[in-house]
């Protein structure tokens, strides 16, 4: 195979995480070892940032900052909800790429963000400009096919697991009985978030929150919800649910006080089932409910991040380096779980169009007969995805996160529209 | 000042913190070395605890139990919201403190509870039997008169602090502009909570959110804050918002979008403001918002507790035991700052009286002109309460919280109706 000498771009796409960037700084730092690999741009706002040629040097921030982006929160290139659609988007994009030498075009993101990279690929490989492009996967929704697990995953469950604890902490001690605290998380279409929060019961702790998991997987109804809040408050002193933003009732709609309004992507902006429950369980059993919302903070939660996650996600923006300067493209890095007992990951390659789009469901077999907690095997597979800590510099009594310098790279071609 | 040789009590009161049980391990922690004390015991369920003579016998806990006990949020001996009026209680109380020789009271909480714990010792006094009785400031509220601050308040703030880093680290990284985030903090009569928001603004940092808080102390009005908004969005790409869960019009209405319901002591239980916020911004402005609540979870986040905090609160236990050993009572141990341009802080006492009751307001000097920032003169109060992390030990990928083994001590009393 021929060395392909050039220029590599990185981009970041969809939702933030904790730990994308540190697939970046993966990305980064294992393309400084390649000679093949010229310069280190980034795109500004994924691809946004390529059809307005807004990039930037990577090469020339601090390896100060390089190092600190592992442990920032966010998505330190920006990112977008831009969907490609038009066939004149792909073809400034490769124009843009040849423009500036780029021959490797990194791009972490969830299911729109890996279609996105596969179709530059391909009009690439149709007019003959050779590039190599590799996704990193990103998502905290953990719903990328293929794939073991994805970076992000680990982190927000651990995040939510805590904060589980720590309520149990608070409600443990309220004297009071017939409590109901309802802790609504993300998962538009998933419940894996809201599956994850599981993991909080400790092993041979069966009174331990949450009591009651709502996904979106298993239709809700008022009835039953009502009957499930009123057995756990026979045996304990208060009840916690843990519910999935993407709850729906039989008929698919959501359940939710809130207004629905759809972003570009056409997914649906929810909100508010957590206060719905919270009136259902205050009008039809006359106790006290409460209800809080992690909204946006649970993503980028980094002061209390999976440090298997996030060198998992560092180790997917290394291989993706790896895998294109060994010649690869039109994959994505995946994650392969060992088989043996211990866990152990090492990545592996999946066909870009076999990510695009597709989803990986939670597996039905994994819900307990109640409907509203997991078993073992989710336990199995999950428990390996929030071990260990990640020591983040304070300063000032707050994180130290990593700030880009973000010097722009010249602009060699004319604007263009969006 | 003769010796007193008894039995020593210690209750918890009020909403639990992240440092309240720091508190309780520096009160065990210092009566043991005192031959005076002879019985170590803790009720349960603060004032509830007595009056139904549930002991617990703290001694018996394990060392490694006590010392974990310092960064275990909640109340690990339970807490209660009993508001004690009547005669009969009070007189209950010391019927079961003779019944058991406690001469010994140690109770934390907040005002309410301060006014309880001055109560008993007056009763006590009246009736010729020798207790000492010296409360032990908690509340995340930090509005108790005289001390300076209050243990608890520092660790909430870290965390919202923290939150509210990494929430602009998300907010920061998204291609589209004008986005208003509203996050929702505790805070029922004063800013104090909502005010510590600021300190997530790094120095020399101006486009740091928060971009607008609102407290309590300054009437709401909806054209004002939809002018506010419109002026950060003409400089930033977002607006970060923090509100206080106590906000409040000009005729003292709160400003929410749910039911309001009342405690036993008359407290209005808030909740709604943020999503309150968030419509008003949608349908009045047409741009998108959202709103995060964080709800109980804030005031019990020991993963992200401040150290100086956490140390304080064990220091006012320890510092509780010193003094009635030393022949106080009718005290709270207080936090006094020192003088100098270094922080330090040391204990000191107060009499219940003056605690019981009282409120410390928010300075209005420390709120900005334009009435959603705070000045210098907040910063350097609240800077130093959040220094310094707190190390807890992990298992599972999970903090190890203490659960005490709660032995109980027997009861020698009849029944009692509450």
């Amino acid at each position: 195979m021929a060395e392909l000498v050039g220029n590599c771009l990185i981009g970041q796409s969809g939702g933030p995480t904790a730990v994308v960037n540190a697939s970046v700084a993966g990305a980064i730092t294992e393309a400084l070892n390649h000679e093949c690999i010229e310069e280190i741009y980034g795109c500004l706002n994924g691809v946004l940032g390529i059809l307005n040629e807004d990039f930037i040097d990577l090469a020339d921030e601090s390896q100060q900052t390089i190092r600190a982006l592992r442990y920032t929160p966010g998505a330190a290139l920006g990112t977008c909800r831009y969907k490609v659609k038009k066939q004149q988007d792909y073809e400034r994009i490769l124009e843009v790429f040849k423009a500036h030498n780029i021959r490797y075009f990194f791009y972490a993101g969830g299911n729109d963000s890996q279609d996105t990279a596969a179709r530059v690929g391909e009009l690439a490989a149709e007019q003959g400009y050779d590039l190599r492009v590799i996704g990193i996967p990103k998502t905290i929704d953990n719903d990328l096919p293929i794939i073991d697990h994805c970076p992000g995953y680990g982190s927000v469950i651990k995040y939510i697991c805590t904060t589980v604890q720590e309520m149990a902490c608070d409600h443990d001690a309220m004297g009071q009985h017939d409590l109901v605290s309802i802790l609504e998380v993300m998962g538009r279409s998933a419940g894996w978030i809201a599956a994850g929060s599981s993991l909080a019961k400790r092993r041979d702790h069966p009174h331990d929150p949450p009591h009651i998991i709502l996904l979106p997987e298993v239709h809700f109804t008022a009835e039953k919800f009502l009957e499930d809040v009123q057995r756990v408050l026979k045996r304990e002193k208060y009840c916690m649910v843990v519910v999935g933003e993407g709850l729906i009732d039989v008929d698919g709609n959501y359940i939710t006080t809130s207004s629905v309004s759809t972003d570009a992507f056409g997914h649906v902006q929810l909100g508010g089932v957590g206060d719905y429950l919270r009136g259902l369980v205050e009008a039809n059993l006359g106790i006290k409910a409460r209800s809080a919302k992690l909204g946006i903070s649970q993503r980028v939660a980094a002061h209390c991040a999976s440090k298997t996650d996030m060198d998992e996600a560092y180790l997917a923006g290394q291989a993706a380096v790896l895998a294109a300067v060994g010649g690869e493209t039109g994959k994505m890095v995946t994650l392969v779980r060992g088989e043996a007992e211990q866990y152990s990951c090492e990545t592996g390659l999946a066909d870009l169009h076999e990510v695009a789009n597709g989803v990986k469901k939670l597996p039905a077999e994994w819900v307990n007969e109640d409907g509203v907690s997991m078993n073992f095997q989710y336990h199995r597979y999950a428990l390996p995805l929030i071990q260990g800590e990640v020591d983040i510099p304070y300063t000032h009594g707050l994180p130290m996160f990593a700030h880009l310098d973000k010097g722009r790279v010249e602009k060699v071609m004319g604007s263009y529209e969006t």
